[in-house]
């Protein structure tokens, strides 16, 4: 597994369509996919008001996951941010957004979400060889 | 949007081989991706000692979670499994968890995990029309 570099993680980043979100419901972790899209330098996606994550992208901090993995090659990238998010509440910049982000959920989805590139990190694995299951002895 | 009745959670669930965990370190979100079996009424998994992954999955509250997103189409789900995970020591079940998994990331991978399956909850969106970007007056 190596180390991606920022700029190589961002360019993966940028180059999907739907990932995950992840936040803090009463201390407990939750997660969603949800589409998005990279726009100047932060992820940006939409959320509909009175939801869970809306309340948690009011200034909290976010990690926002995209991957490509292929099991059975052992093979796949992984691309994480975590920053502080921020509700965008100035309407030109919602618009742009909401011209940006196609909800994948149903829903008004007219919150707007900002977090900022702030910790980037990408992993890649390629090309190792390790043991399939049942290369162990196993007793099943 | 719907929420799945818990068996089809489960099948769903069971019939994918990554999916990615969530986390804690130092009180902030992680997330990875990592390959997966269900083995009785648990997620089970394998990470290397030393990790922040093996620290966190020893008595911490894991979220695990697997989904098929297919945002042209707007249809998908997704399943969530969130309880306190716990670090398998007896050797019989490390080596049925080592069976049923393949690890996806390279390294010794053998510290086995186990997340109960206590709280399981799963979402489907199909069929739904909703404005695509461009619809809405943009300024860009």
């Amino acid at each position: 597994m190596t180390s991606l570099a920022i700029s190589d993680a961002v360019a993966l980043l940028s180059s999907a369509t739907v990932g995950r979100v992840v936040f803090s419901v009463a201390a407990l972790p939750a997660i969603a996919p949800i589409t998005f899209a990279v726009h100047g330098d932060a992820v940006v996606m939409r959320t509909s008001a009175h939801t869970r994550l809306a309340s948690a992208a009011d200034g909290g901090v976010l990690a926002f996951e995209v991957d490509d993995v292929n099991p059975a090659a052992r093979t796949g990238w992984s691309v994480v941010v975590t920053g502080v998010a921020e509700v965008v509440r100035d309407p030109v910049q919602q618009a742009v957004i909401h011209g940006l982000v196609a909800p994948y959920a149903p829903g008004e989805n007219d919150v707007a979400v900002r977090l900022p590139l702030t910790v980037v990190t990408g992993r890649r694995v390629e090309g190792v060889l390790s043991p399939a299951p049942g290369d162990r002895t196993s007793p099943l």
